[in-house]
């Protein structure tokens, strides 16, 4: 799940605890409520379908909407740029920013989300269609989309999420949101909140088949106060059993769009994925990789919204053939079995290490959303290794020891 | 698994970081290394049988030793007490304990780890037994015994874990340790290791049937540096479908305990181990509580002692009949469905929480015995909800809203 998360987790200004109240009793108190205490979110699209799960000591601040509005932005929110009134020193040498890069880069996502689902929905090939929850966050602004189709003919589980989130967040909250964000807002002081705006999209991607590979990606924009924006993000690949051309094939999309942007990229992309998705406690990745970057904002951000785009838009091209490829592929009960074990992996690095999820989860975000990257099911068992020279321990060794493909 | 996972995590000094060697060749080499570079650690134990598993990124410095040894300690190290060299202003008021605490604990736990095994083996009724695992640490003080059962006819994975180990650890470590470690030993420079030592018992008894709940126990002794020392445990219950019977009878012999030692424990401990197994997130306990305490150290330690041998010695009596009572209990898919659910939940708070876990996993403990605490398989469903009024919105609720059985 990469850092999806933090579009779906930034603690609320303002976060209401309630008491818990059976649902069908406060439905229509809440709903009026959060429609009058919030401006005009969204244009046309006020009816609020059901109550968010909550809890005495977890509440969520977020509301399901019945229809998916047209934009989780609001009409006045929609310029980059937050205040520019304290010293500004540490932008110096910083590329610009579009003005309309928040909207623009909302309607990127939404429009990659649509695409992406409907071309998975294809190579599922069941007539099920990914399931659409659309959610507001109460108190502050912005919103979130997530895509679900579950049990499938191809698909286990596949969710794509886009989040739009913005108010203010913790200090402390910067460095999970990336490595290089606490030193380029240094001056905060302690405990002060600093004003932010993050809108990504975010997938992971289960067969049943465990002949046909996990897929992850997720591709965002931040910005925090003082004119301070960056983007992130990452396609990888994560199989059960290694077949090389699959892998040269994967890694050869990502390579093609990498090299029409910056002929370095997929190198240092490649290489970063390689480190972030490392499981430590066990020296190994949970899978064979693909790129992944941060903090990037060497350029004008309209070089690197391209960028984004242009891999948003290919991660069809680099994942649909191998799904094609290897859906009708028999497999054993044992092969089932060592797919499940991978994915008990998938599930420790997402839990334990992933930077987004673990934020998320310890700061109050939608938890079905952030929590949709894991898989239907998975299993562990007591010190379980492949013998040497099979297609498992193969694998295995591609993730402790990353290749390279091209 | 709690506090557990310290027993087998505190990293070592002089860790060795070794390539990657094929083990057929390496293993003669490595049996010697490691029979000449440590002191006579186990009498007449030193077979070596196998290397435990490591890679380029993550070295295990834990080695399977063929024998189950008569003790971990080493003679020399069965006193309890470290070098009282320093200010020992802050020991004033701790209860003294016993010289041979340390020996005393190590076969208080060896005892319990063995009669457990023995009662779960009879009720598993199998003819499977716990299969063991002795490993001994390579560089410092100490080892471990794991015990494990996996398919059996009752227990899908069952596991009891003893581990006694000792050396230095870093002062952030002593925050996982226990809440309380950093303020007693105030006072350590930045970076500075602190000896210490640690024995304990953990386990976590995962059934097939959806009536039959999950168990965990884990009792535990430590020692820091100047004289410092404190125990700490637990033993809770968490079932799938939740017996208003099964609840009251655990409760009711981990009360029964209690009072024996002192007349507030058990509701002291009982809101304790409610507030510690919450899994934030959710809002909601992974199970129905027991008893949980920790840093307890306000009474000569011979009477905590006495204490935490009464609960290890009845695990058996507040577990085992209720296996008894629901083994046979027929169950529908949609009841495993729902297990494996919650299974879900229990990896989530492990994998998040668990501060022993947690600890371990990012600090190069033994692996395969930090994480033999999670079920063989597990289950995430999108948006799952159970409807109001049923069996398992019953569970949920008590999870939730800690009720009192007694």
């Amino acid at each position: 799940m990469a850092l999806v998360c933090f579009l779906n987790v930034f603690p609320e200004n303002g976060l209401k605890r309630q008491n818990r109240i059976p649902r069908a009793v406060n439905r229509p108190q809440r709903q009026r409520a959060l429609l009058s205490g919030t401006r005009s979110l969204f244009r046309g699209h006020r009816a609020v379908s059901r109550v968010a799960s909550f809890s005495l000591s977890c509440v969520s601040t977020h509301e399901n909407v019945s229809e998916t509005p047209d934009s989780l932005l609001r009409e006045n929110d929609r310029h980059a740029g937050f205040s520019t009134s304290r010293d500004l020193k540490h932008l110096e040498g910083l590329p610009p920013v579009h003005p309309q890069m928040r909207a623009r880069f909302e309607s990127m996502i939404r429009a990659a989300q649509d695409s992406i689902c409907k071309a998975l929905e294809e190579a599922d090939g069941s007539g099920k269609n990914f399931h659409e929850d659309a959610w507001i966050r109460e108190a502050d602004g912005g919103g979130g989309i997530s895509k679900v189709l579950q049990q499938g003919n191809v698909f286990e589980k596949a969710g794509v999420n886009v989040s739009v989130v913005y108010g203010t967040m913790p200090p402390e909250a910067l460095q999970a949101a990336s490595p290089g964000a606490v030193a380029r807002n240094a001056g905060y002081g302690g405990g002060e909140r600093v004003p932010f705006f993050a809108a990504g999209i975010s997938s992971v991607i289960h067969p049943w088949n465990p002949h046909v590979p996990t897929m992850h990606f997720n591709y965002r924009y931040f910005e925090t106060e003082r004119g301070m924006w960056w983007m992130g993000g990452g396609t990888d690949l994560t199989p059960s059993y290694l077949y090389e051309s699959d892998a040269r094939h994967f890694h050869g999309v990502l390579k093609s769009v990498c090299d029409r942007h910056d002929s370095t990229y997929y190198t240092r992309f490649k290489k970063w994925c390689d480190e972030y998705f490392l499981i430590r406690h066990r020296g190994e990745r949970r899978g064979i990789g693909g790129i992944f970057f941060d903090d990037l904002n060497d350029r004008p951000a309209e070089e690197i919204f391209n960028f984004s785009t242009d891999m948003a838009n290919h991660v069809v091209d680099a994942y649909v053939p191998i799904v094609e490829r290897r859906k009708h592929t028999p497999y054993t009960d044992e092969q089932k079995r060592w797919q499940q074990l991978r994915r008990g992996r998938y599930v420790e690095f997402n839990l334990v290490y992933d930077r987004g999820t673990v934020f998320g989860l310890k700061t109050g975000g939608r938890i079905e959303s952030i929590l949709m990257s894991l898989p239907l099911t998975a299993r562990w068992e007591y010190d379980h290794q492949p013998a040497e020279g099979t297609p498992e321990w193969d694998l295995l060794d591609a993730c402790k020891h990353p290749r390279e493909w091209l």
